[in-house]
C-alpha cells in the first residue's frame, strides 16, 4: 500500500491538562457533592446552574488594551463578534446572575453551586485545568450573621462527607482588620484606596504563603524581596522593617481564646476605624457561632489567615484539615486547606454601579475527595455486577433472563456480552470487573435444570491463603437448582459484605 | 460627573443561545439522571466522566482545507498550536476513551456517561447551544445481544423516571435492512460502498423528516426535489419511480407482530444479502427481548425508524412517547422521540485502525423532563425553607440558633438576613421564597419563653378562601412555648404535606 495514500489517524488522547474519570473516581464525587448539596439545602439555600459559557465582558477577564482575552480563561470569538470564554470559577456567574435578575430572585438570595470550572494554566503534575468546585453564597445580606452562617454550614458540610471534628478547623479573619493594620503601618489610606494598592497586594500574597516560606521567606516579599534557592529573585513590596514588624505582629496575633486574640488584634490597629470595625464583627461571629454550639474545636478566629484574593472585603474564611498525610515523597505533611471564602461586597457592582453585599465559600471537591481517600475513608472495595456467563451462544435469551431477575431482585447483573468461545476470558473479565459473583450453565445443567455460582471474592481468598482442606471444606463454586439462583447469589453477597 | 471618564460597565446577560437553571429546574433535572445512573448500573455499566474540552483532531469535527474548525463546535487554539473543542456529545469522547485506554478497560466496556454537551449552532426559541445528554454504550460487543440489552435498558429507564407503559414505544429497526432495500433499488452496490454514497445521505435524511413532511414530501425529497411553502426548493437524491416506490415500500412494512413484518422486510430485501442479514438480527432482538417479557407494549420492529445519523451500522432505536400534549399554539400534537440510539462499528476505528463493534444509547435529558412537566408528574409545589424572622436585631443569636435546632429535627430553616426593619418585607421575603411557615419572636415572646408560628401555607388558603367564622376557628398563627416549637412546626409540614 502506498504508505502516503494512507490517511493520518487522530491522536486518542485527552487534551493537555485534562483527564478522565472513571467508575468509583465518578460516584465517590457525586456522593460527596449530593452530602453537601443536603447540607446547603437544610440551609435555606437553593440550586443555581450557570452555563459553562460566559461572556468575557460579564467574566471580568477582558483586559481592554488587547485584542485577546487574557490568558487565564479559555476564550473564543463568535462570528459576530463577541468573545465567550468558559467560567474559570462559580462566583463570576453568580454576580452576573444577580444583577441579571435582581428584580425576580429573593432578597437576600442564598444559592449553591456546583459543577466545573476552567482554567488556562499550563498543566503540572496533579494540576489540572478543568476540576470541580462547589460553593455557597448570600447575596445581599450585609450582616456578619450571614458570614457567621456560611462558617458554620462548611463545619457541617466537612463532617457531612465524613471529616470527623478534630481533623480539621474552619479559621476566621477579617480584612478589614489586615488594612486596619496596614493603615497603622502606613500602607494603606482609607482616604485614598488606589495608594500602595500594589505593595498590599504583594504583602497579601506573602501572607499567603506563610505555611510555605515561614516568617523569614513572608518578611523577605514584604520587604525588599525574597530570593529562591534557585536563584530566582521575586520583588518585595518594600516595606521598612517597623513596617514590616507591625505586619508581622499581626500575623502572630493568635490567642488561646477568641476574646483574647479579639485584644491582641485591638491593641494592633488602635488607630484604626476600619480596624475596629473588623475586630468587633470578628467578635460577633465568634458569638453567633458560640451561642449555636460551634466551640474554638471546630471555629477559631486565626489572624494569619488572609486569603489572596484581592476582592475580598470584609471577613475571610478557610477550612484546613489538621492531620498529616505521607506526600509523594514519603514525608509527612498537614494536609492542609480544603476551602476558602469570604466577603466580597463590589462584585455586582461591576454590572449595576450599587454595591451588593455578598459573602460566600467554595469548597475544593477534589482536594477533599484526596483527603478522604487518603484516610481510607472512600476507595474501598467497588462491587461490581454479578456476570452470568455465556457457555452456549444459542441460548443467549436464557442468560438475559438470569440477570433480568437478578436485577428484579435488587442486585446489579449483566450478561458477558465479548465473544463467548473461551470460557477463561469470561472469568479474566468478571476479574476485571470485580464481580462478586458469576453465574455458570451449560447445556448439561440446563437440562438438569440446575446453575453453578461462582463466589469469586471467596475464590480469591481461598486461591491466595488456603490449605487443600480448606478449599475442600468451602467450596467457591456451588450447584443450585436454577429456582434457587436468585436466594443463593443474595445470599453469598450478603456474607461477602458482612464478612468483608 | 463627566460622561466620559464613566467606565462602561459591563452587561450582565447570559450569553446567547445559554440559559441559567434555579432551583427545582437543577433539581428536578438531577433527580431524573440520578434515576436513570441507576438502571444503567443495575445493568452493570460504570461511570465515565470526560472533560468538557477534547482536541479538535479526537473529536474528527476538523476540515483540513480550512485553517478554522468547522461551524458546528465551539474551538479555539491553544497558544502551542492545538487546537480545542468543547465535545458537541458523548459518543466522540467514547470513543477516543476506548481506544486510549483500550488495554486497560474491561472489554466489552459498558459505561454510561450524563453531562452537557455544547454545539455552536444558530440560537433559538426553545434551541439552547448548551443541553444535557445521558448515554449508555455497549463497546467490544459485536452480538445484537448488547442491542437487546440496550433496548430494554431503556424501556426501564423512561418507566422508571415517570413515564407509563403505554405512554412510549421503543422502536427498532435495523440499517443492514434499509441498504438491503437500497441495495435492490440499484442505489447501494455492498462491493462497492463509496458509490452513490451522497443520495443515500439524502434518502436517509429525507426519511427521518417522514413524520413532518409525509409521504408526498419524502417521496419528492428522494426523487427529483421539494419544493416548500415559502418557495424554497431542497434538492433531492435523484431517484426513479420505482426506486422510490421500493424504498417507500419499506418505510410502511410495519405489521402487526413482529414475526409478520420481518417476514413482509424479508420479502423486500429478497436479494440482498445484506438485508437478509439485518432481517435475521431484529428477529434475534425480539426474541431475546420476548424472552425477557419486553412485549410489543413496549418495544416494537418498525422499519420506518432510520435515525438520521451517517455512522449507524446495524440496529437503531428509538423512543418515542406516544401521549399527546399541547404545543405552543394550542393544538394537539405527538410527544414525539425523546431517545435514540444504534450500532457504530466504525467510531473507534479512527483512531487504531482496528473495527470495534458498539452499540449505546442517549437520552434526551431536557425533552424528557418537559414530557414529565407537561404530564404533571414533576413540577408540583417545591417547599421552600421555614424562615425565622429577625424582629430584635440584638438577639440574633437566637433565631440562629431556633434555625439549627429545626435542622437538626430534618427541617429545611433559614434566618431572614436581609435589613429586619421592615417586618412586611420579611413575610414577601417568606412567600417569594415559599416557605410554609415563618417563626416569630419579639422581645415581648422572649420575655415570655413562646414563639409564635405562622402557617403561611394554610395562611394563603384562609386569605383566598375562608369565611370570617373559619378564619377565627382555624387561625393561621399559633403561639407556643419556645420548647415546643420544633414539634409544632413538624406537624404543621405533616399536615400541609398530607393535605396538599
Amino acid at each position: 500500500m502506498a504508505k502516503d495514500k494512507a490517511p493520518r489517524r487522530p491522536r486518542a488522547e485527552t487534551p493537555k491538562g485534562f483527564r478522565d474519570y472513571f467508575g468509583a473516581d465518578v460516584t465517590e464525587r457525586k456522593q460527596m457533592l449530593d452530602t453537601i448539596a443536603q447540607v446547603y439545602e437544610a440551609h435555606g439555600f437553593d440550586p443555581l446552574e450557570t452555563s459553562a459559557v460566559e461572556t468575557v465582558e460579564a467574566l471580568g477577564k477582558y483586559l481592554p488594551d488587547v485584542d485577546r482575552p487574557n490568558e487565564g480563561v479559555f476564550a473564543w470569538q463568535e462570528d459576530e463578534g463577541d468573545w465567550l470564554a468558559l467560567r474559570y470559577d462559580l462566583t463570576a456567574p453568580l454576580a452576573r446572575v444577580a444583577a441579571q435578575f435582581r428584580n425576580d430572585l429573593p432578597s437576600p438570595y442564598r444559592r449553591y453551586a456546583m459543577g466545573p470550572v476552567w482554567r488556562n494554566e499550563k498543566p503540572g503534575p496533579g494540576r489540572f485545568r478543568q476540576f470541580y468546585q462547589c460553593d455557597a453564597d448570600t447575596v445581599g445580606a450585609p450582616s456578619v450573621a450571614a458570614d457567621a452562617e456560611i462558617c458554620g454550614m462548611l463545619s457541617d458540610a466537612l463532617e457531612a462527607v465524613g471529616i470527623p471534628r478534630g481533623d480539621y478547623i474552619v479559621r476566621v479573619n477579617n480584612r478589614k482588620v489586615l488594612n486596619g493594620v496596614m493603615q497603622v503601618a502606613g500602607v494603606f489610606d482609607p482616604a485614598n484606596p488606589d495608594h500602595m494598592h500594589t505593595e498590599r497586594g504583594i504583602v497579601l500574597r506573602a501572607i499567603d504563603k506563610f505555611d510555605k516560606f515561614g516568617e523569614p521567606g513572608v518578611r523577605a516579599l514584604i520587604g525588599k524581596g525574597r530570593l529562591d534557592e534557585s536563584g530566582d529573585f521575586t520583588p518585595g513590596a518594600g516595606l521598612s522593617d517597623e513596617q514590616a514588624d507591625i505586619v508581622m505582629g499581626f500575623m502572630s496575633a493568635k490567642r488561646d481564646t477568641g476574646a483574647a486574640t479579639a485584644a491582641r488584634l485591638r491593641d494592633l490597629v488602635g488607630g484604626s476605624v476600619l480596624g475596629m470595625e473588623g475586630v468587633s464583627e470578628l467578635e460577633t461571629i465568634a458569638e453567633l457561632l458560640d451561642g449555636q454550639g460551634y466551640g474554638s474545636d471546630r471555629i477559631v478566629i486565626d489572624p494569619s489567615v488572609v486569603r489572596g484574593l484581592g476582592y475580598y472585603t470584609g471577613p475571610v474564611f478557610e477550612a484546613e484539615l489538621t492531620f498529616e498525610i505521607l506526600d509523594e515523597k514519603g514525608r509527612k505533611r498537614q494536609f492542609g486547606s480544603v476551602s476558602g471564602g469570604g466577603r466580597y461586597d463590589d462584585l455586582v457592582k461591576r454590572f449595576t454601579g450599587q454595591a451588593v453585599p455578598a459573602t460566600g465559600v467554595s469548597i475544593g471537591v477534589d482536594r477533599l475527595l484526596a483527603a478522604l481517600r487518603a484516610k481510607g475513608r472512600i476507595g474501598g472495595t467497588v462491587q461490581g455486577p454479578v456476570v452470568v456467563t455465556v457457555m452456549d451462544r444459542d441460548r443467549m435469551g436464557d442468560y438475559l433472563a438470569m440477570a433480568s431477575e437478578l436485577r428484579r431482585a435488587g442486585i446489579r447483573a449483566e450478561v458477558y456480552l465479548g465473544n463467548p468461545k473461551n470460557f477463561g476470558n469470561q472469568l479474566k473479565y468478571a476479574d476485571k470487573r470485580e464481580s462478586p459473583v458469576a453465574i455458570i450453565q451449560g447445556g448439561d445443567e440446563a437440562a438438569r435444570g440446575v446453575v453453578q455460582i461462582k463466589d469469586l471474592v471467596l475464590g480469591a481468598k481461598i486461591a491466595a491463603q488456603a490449605s487443600l482442606e480448606e478449599w475442600k471444606s468451602q467450596p467457591a463454586q456451588v450447584e443450585v437448582a436454577r429456582t434457587d439462583m436468585v436466594a443463593t447469589v443474595r445470599a453469598m453477597l450478603g456474607q461477602n459484605v458482612t464478612g468483608a
